[in-house]
């Protein structure tokens, strides 16, 4: 199962057109900083760790040097930089700047994010939930370059998602715009549990997590499969394992595959039903190798197939639901695509 | 239980702000047609019959007339019409101005609506979904009126639903935004049918169909309800019948309108999480009275409980859910709204 892809396929500066912009894609692990053109198109990137642990104030200063770092890296000279975007995971207020209760980022509650890394930088910062930025990068050069709307469903961990519409990023007023991750598909008391507390949401039956757990239910209840052999030796129970059981034709392991498509088929009907976008896109490691293997076809196509049978015949025939094409990049691509949105307004 | 009321409080020509717009709010019943001046505010509205049978050409004409009596009636000269909006049941191509396979009048498939009203009354024609004008509406003049974004759900035979975000009103690329009705928020195979023929939307659960058919299984199932006497005198088992029955303190019609109102919490916190407005507004019949009534206000207060159950806590706390205000006004007062929109951006 390839995880997200990183782009070394770079323009040269000669080619590229001003002004540039830097995008940064904070993770819990990693935060990458890349620069892109007018054009969206990647001059460099880079990588550093994170370290949650050493607070948000010294990673707000290596954020500031990394920006500085990667124009270097791309011989654009810091005058030439016209913004950076910063997308980061939330809870977060987007006006104000700062993070409120982030779950991957323990100990940075109400930090002032935005301001401190512009302080690092010496350049102004667009600030962007993570998932809406990724969003972003993918309408703006990615697989949603035609689209006119469209909305991201990253799968993961967790169920991350971004809605655009036009030139707009839907931030939401409370910026919890785009959870589209935590919209209920079963009201029922007994639903399955969610990351995020709550009961029901298409998280709680499409994420990693749910995978792991709806896997482990289905040997607990005692189905064969070609897993229990690896499970007792000692193997760990992830989506990669059952991925790789499933490409070796286990029963079991494709069911919980093509279930996970069919609930999202069901999440993906109701934004359908909702925003009736021209497009879904699909994008993380929970997508299965995408277009590159059968199993990620396989996946997509009994996604199309439960939307088929979900939604309004004209959406199911007219709506694209395709794989995203930027994986690892698209945060710091939409990021400083967002930058670039906010400095055209200036 | 008041039906959705008519406005007759209008503002005096002397007092209107030009330029005047018409909107034309085409039901399966009635045609209401209302002009309005620049600010929103109607000066006079006269409603004619729909006459589906007799077709759509035939009701084109009606409208065209309508327009131009009612701006006669308000003392309009029609060279200070600046627009004329119109509000249309789906489903509709809207950039086209053609009717789809309307569900509610039968017959009309595929009419040319937009062009044929236009030629009829002589003025140009902007053409909606009869649920978006009606939330644009409220955004514009009504109990939305300090919002930046809203959702209006109607509340009757099904479910209507718009959404405005900003000034965009949120057609959708096919003309199917904002379909929240047809959410799913039971997957289950079994999950109840609604009357789009899909199973477990929102609609199936809280419609004015919806309601008549879970008190029937109720009573089939053996509980007993004052609403037995009434039926077996012949009555009619109606939303209207069970409101009556749960004010007079009957449980079990009271049962059935708080979980009305607990599936209606389901679908608003889907709405809250995926798009994140500022305001949530209800119309429609199946408001009970809304505010005016001990039921209406209890309704809105389990809507808002289970809300604040099923949303993140900060959006249960800042987002307003909350009724309509304009009744029977809005579809016109807003078709005009948006006629007045596109008139600003020619």
């Amino acid at each position: 199962m390839p995880m997200a892809r990183d782009n070394n396929n770079f323009i040269s500066l000669e080619r590229a057109k001003k002004p540039f912009f830097i995008g940064v894609d904070l993770g819990g692990t990693n935060i990458k900083a890349g620069i892109v053109d007018d054009l969206g198109r990647p001059l460099a990137w880079l990588s550093v760790p994170t370290d949650v642990p050493k607070g948000p104030e010294d990673a707000s200063a290596r954020m500031g040097k990394a920006v500085l770092q990667v124009a270097e890296k791309a011989g654009v000279d810091i005058s030439n930089i016209a913004r950076v975007g910063l997308g980061s995971p939330g809870t977060m207020d987007i006006p104000a700047g700062k993070l409120l209760k982030p779950a991957n980022l323990k100990g940075w509650d109400y930090f002032p994010l935005r301001d401190r890394v512009s302080q690092h930088c010496g350049l102004p910062v667009t600030f962007a939930n993570d998932a809406n930025a990724a969003a972003y990068g993918e309408f703006w050069v990615g697989s949603g370059r035609d689209f006119h709307s469209m909305v991201l469903f990253t799968l993961g961990t967790g169920i991350g998602s971004g809605i655009i519409i036009g030139e707009l990023c839907l931030d939401g007023e409370h910026s919890h715009g785009g959870e589209c991750g935590h919209i209920i598909i079963n009201f029922s008391p007994d639903a399955r549990l969610c990351g995020c507390g709550q009961r029901g949401h298409l998280e709680a039956y499409t994420s990693a997590t749910a995978v792991v757990k709806r896997t482990r239910e289905a040997l607990d209840a005692g189905r064969s499969s070609s897993l229990t052999a690896d499970l007792n030796r000692g193997g760990e129970l992830t989506p990669k394992l059952v991925a790789e059981h499933a490409e070796n034709g286990d029963p079991l392991s494709l069911d919980i595959i093509m279930e996970t498509a069919r609930y999202l088929g069901v999440g993906i009907t109701n934004v359908m039903h909702t925003l009736d976008p021209n497009g879904i896109l699909l994008g993380g490691a929970m997508t299965f190798g995408g277009n590159e293997t059968q199993l990620g076809r396989d996946f997509l196509a009994e996604i199309k197939a439960e939307v088929k049978r979900r939604a309004y015949a004209i959406l199911a025939e007219k709506t694209v639901i395709d794989f995203a094409t930027l994986g690892g990049d698209a945060g710091y691509i939409g990021a400083a695509g967002l930058a670039r949105l906010e400095f055209l307004k200036k």
